[in-house]
């Protein structure tokens, strides 16, 4: 069981790989970063968060913020740790994230919080929060730092809404849409906007890869919510069903629980608001979804944020780095299992 | 029950008032500033941060940045931004301390996590993080953003490494004071020495006052703790025992466990490492360090580093500023009930 996606014959690992190797140079050393800024005589520091980044999570961000500094040809070394901090940014999410969500794995392993302690994992994301704000005042570009730090707020308030709208079946799909806006899409907007930002172009082209970025972000959360229904957790390191667990009301719900019978609205309020699920219940949720073309849709959503992303693109001169920013939306969108 | 500490005729409360009526009006412009900044269409958020910004701190901090711009004669007014900055990140350190510490009460309210649960302490603390670095951002300060963000990732160091140091006897003094330093001493030494950067003055000047508030700072927070076993919760708003029931090592532990009997080493170990507490512990515990003159010596500690304190602050001509600073030492130590 699982979403059916059209394979086709590019497969997403392929699609990312021009990325990967445009960047690979600048990647290792944003990897030296990394390591270096999660180091601390206190090791409980750099034990979690070594753990947390060597779990091969895709790096996608940090890439971002790479590949639109080269889209510029920015020929300073300002995007390195930029590249950098947005990583931390996102690993520190991540460690908040599994305390909120009381979440057990991460990355196909088990969570920070499982080894250290709920305790440590608040704190060394915050060590890690601190550590990309130093980076980013050593880079010493205050729109950067004046990016960066709006989309801090911004996705701390979208956890804060995302955790408001948890177990409420009045969540509408505009409601969804602000809370991936902001959890996930300003943080991939903000990568793609510094790189500019650092290569010191227009405002119209800054404001095309911030666009081109936020969209991404929209597709590529759209994309995570129907695979938590429909992936497999061997390969996604995200067991299937974390988010009907965990009562999250995201689109797939959304779109199954406006499109359901009273009886299946029934089954997602006893589920998902009150809690109570038993075995079998995530199968019939599945089951739902599929009956109302819920995550089909989920995707056909990605699909129309995919597009807008490219289209924002449209702007900058044909470059292998353009290629490769666009190639990024497929794999996004057609990562299956 | 308490621990004894003379009372001169200037009491506690008096010793603060000039300061307190020096900053009035920029105090006025950082609580709008403050309260502006906590607002979120989100409500949640301003729920949360208004819950323990109301809840009567001393906002002993955002005064010293604006102490420390009025002691260079500073005349602009990113000192009020910088203020507001440095409350926001003791104030999503306090969120994520209660958190961490599993505290109940807070400033003799419930703590926010007892009210709005543990995940949007971790979130709000989160957003007031994000907006105390928007703040700095917008005052523009790069040498600011410096001193403050290496403060953030120093505190999350010192924050980790109290955790690690938990019901652990093995901790010395030194252990202690690196801890102290950290978590407490490093935000109130950037807070004045923001103020001074600010006001564009020369290094030994910047030193000096950074200094004053580190020194400050470990005298504070070496006083919480011999309060933490002798103060009456009514005042203080923190019940007496806090640290005893968390099995947190603090200075007046270190001591009274050194110099104790190996029974009372035994006392100390069941008590606090294996942390198997029962009736008339604490009452034990509170015996055994006054018979050590373990508060005792805690408070001379305080008063030694309140001495560098005032002494750090010899380099600056005789003002209105320079003696509020002072009278600041004194009311820090002389905190009693």
């Amino acid at each position: 069981m699982g979403v059916v996606i059209p394979l086709e014959e590019v497969t997403p690992e392929r699609r990312v790989e021009a990325l990967t190797s445009l960047v690979a140079a600048d990647m290792e050393r944003v990897n030296q970063a990394i390591l270096g800024r999660a180091a601390s005589h206190v090791t409980m520091i750099p034990d979690i968060a070594n753990h947390l980044i060597s779990s091969g999570g895709k790096r996608l961000r940090p890439m971002l913020t790479l590949a639109s500094a080269g889209l510029c040809a920015y020929e300073g070394s300002g995007h390195i740790k930029l590249a950098a901090a947005v990583e931390f940014m996102h690993t520190a999410t991540l460690l908040h994230d599994d305390v909120v969500d009381g979440s057990d794995m991460r990355r196909g392993k088990l969570a920070a919080r499982m080894l250290w302690g709920n305790e440590a994992s608040v704190l060394v994301g915050d060590f890690l929060l601190g550590q990309a704000f130093k980076m980013m005042v050593e880079v010493g570009s205050l729109a950067c730092l004046d990016v960066l730090s709006s989309a801090a707020v911004v996705i701390a308030e979208g956890e804060v809404m995302q955790l408001s709208a948890a177990k409420d079946m009045q969540t509408s799909e505009d409601d969804y849409l602000a809370v991936i806006r902001a959890k996930t899409a300003a943080l991939f907007g903000a990568a793609c906007e510094v790189g500019v930002i650092l290569g010191q172009r227009p405002k119209a082209e800054i404001a095309a890869c911030r666009s081109y970025g936020m969209n991404l972000g929209i597709s590529f959360q759209l994309i995570d919510d129907a695979l938590d229904y429909g992936g497999t957790s061997a390969k996604l390191g995200k067991n299937v069903g974390d988010d009907f667990r965990e009562g999250k009301v995201t689109l797939p719900v959304v779109l199954a629980f406006r499109r359901g019978s009273e009886k299946e609205r029934a089954f997602w309020r006893r589920t998902l608001e009150r809690g109570e699920t038993g075995e079998g219940d995530l199968e019939t949720a599945i089951a739902s979804m599929h009956a109302h073309r819920a995550l089909e849709d989920t995707v056909e959503r990605a699909r129309h944020y995919g597009a807008m992303a490219r289209d924002a693109l449209e702007l900058f001169p044909a470059s292998a780095w353009k290629t490769a920013l666009i190639e990024v939306v497929d794999f996004c969108i057609e990562r299956v299992h």
